[in-house]
């Protein structure tokens, strides 16, 4: 099969009015009047972002919901997306199947569509990239700029999926679907809009990522971590010999989001957090100055890892 | 060297203020109101599109150009991309600077900017993915369908680029820039806008991506070969022993633009390519039915070989 059929037979089906039918050399997308893009782009590499042979359903469902996260913590809502896709000369057709439909579930899921890229061939390990596209009402998109002294410090759900979700993968113990189907927090986006005044979603870890924050916001932070909400698995994990809190502070792929808002506001977004399907916890705030001070049973507790490095 | 200090040394001083400094997850980009966009992505494998080891700054300036192809084909005009690379291990920091030189002289040439994306490494050959973000007055993008019978088909610059520029990186003789540093047309957009029905341009080879057009379009097509227009050196080449233009019609990556037009237009799009710096050649016709019929000298003639398929 050449990858003209390829194409044709399982990623056409998946292209929305702007993929063209992937029958053309670019996509062409009307933005909506009034609103900004926001674009981001992330690769995933064969034996290093996921498990050797691993590349059907699962990691294309990991690939768009890496994307996906980044543009909630943006306070975007997803249009489309274009993937370029490496396979291994090797590669039987059951797998690309597969990864088709691992991105038809995540399509359906978050009312997506396939706007274009390409299929090439590699001798290696596969490789894959999706580039994601949403939109936000003008100047409504938020960064990670913009946090001021004072502000709360806000975080979805809980921390743990990085590192649990890669011992599942690697140790074959625990949720896979910590590490495939990781969600992203797509409802905070309304939230987040109104009150958010800095954002980041959780790829280098806790303390790595609110950190970016800080630092690009130029304020100082501190979290009280006897704030931080586990699951009852998890939370046990904590209280046991093996249990290790720095970890899940340092482990990256959490993809949760830190923000920032008003400490005014703190009780509206407990009201807004209501009808969220996750967990929103306030868990600090900003002040003057520089640097992030960590906060356990009233006492300042220091750790020596960072987040994760390619290099 | 990690990989924030990869990203903020070389790839940060790229960045447009859509790139945010490369500090942010994503990019943010106010479209220009009543205006389209055009989105294309292409990657590139070591050893399969380019040669093992030469990922400087020839192969950064290929991975953008060839993007900016697609753009040109559409008649829309650039504005940024993300890109993401995948380096082998064992990279060397003065090919990653002279791949980031590289985007440079292409950015300053198409003034883009660089908004987004990512780096990671991988225990194989390199892999480079480019989306690239084009603007275009709202409705005037030029897709792939849209011929009607009757039509002229023209044909920018000259085909031979893919042919030789292949043969110059892979045995070493002849001009590298045919590969490495092919001219986009984009000087065409202004009257590809005004008078273009369908267009593409030539990846899979001059006879596949005219066919590609006559195939979404339902039209046939008929082309003069003795029309054609070449280079000196590529004529004396054609007309030697070891002529084949064949291979010229069926090599991929020449990326020049085919496009049909109102044969009404002939004279009016005449008249406008005498500004442009390259060649535009009308050399056929598209009619009622399906297929491409070749002529050359008052005959039909027909090929074997199509064009390039990975797999």
């Amino acid at each position: 099969m050449n990858e003209f059929d390829l194409i044709s037979k399982y990623f056409a089906p998946l292209a929305g009015p702007e993929g063209l039918g992937l029958l053309d050399d670019a996509a062409h997308f009307s933005p909506t009047p009034g609103f900004d893009l926001v674009l981001t782009k992330d690769a995933m590499v064969e034996g290093v972002h996921f498990p050797k042979g691993e590349y059907g359903a699962d990691v294309a469902q990991r690939l768009l919901r890496v994307n996906l996260s980044d543009i909630a913590a943006k306070a975007a809502s997803p249009r489309g997306y274009l993937i370029s896709l490496a396979w291994p000369k090797s590669v039987e057709l059951s797998l690309i199947e597969s990864f088709a439909e691992g991105l038809r579930a995540v399509q359906e899921e978050f009312k997506i569509h396939l706007w274009g890229g390409d299929t090439v061939s590699i001798d290696g390990p596969a490789v894959f990239s999706a580039t994601l596209i949403g939109e936000c009402p003008k100047g409504m998109a938020v960064k990670r700029r913009g946090a001021k002294p004072g502000d709360d410090i806000w975080l979805t759900g809980y921390l743990g999926k990085g590192y649990f979700g890669l011992r599942a993968i690697s140790e074959l113990r625990g949720d896979r679907d910590m590490f495939y189907r990781l969600p992203p927090r797509n409802q905070l986006t309304n939230l987040l809009r109104t009150f958010g005044t800095a954002s980041v979603d959780i790829s280098d870890g806790f303390i790595a990522d609110l950190s970016h924050i800080l630092e690009v916001s130029h304020v100082s932070g501190i979290v009280d971590l006897d704030r931080l909400q586990f699951p009852l698995e998890i939370k046990n994990w904590l209280a046991s010999d093996k249990g290790d809190l720095e970890r899940l502070l340092t482990h990256g792929d959490d993809y949760e989001i830190i923000f920032t808002a008003h400490e005014d506001h703190r009780l509206a977004i407990e009201k807004a957090a209501a009808d969220l399907p996750f967990n929103l916890t306030w868990v600090g705030q900003c002040g003057l100055g520089e640097g992030l001070k960590l906060v356990q049973d009233g006492k300042e507790v220091t750790f020596v890892r960072s987040g994760y490095s390619h290099f």
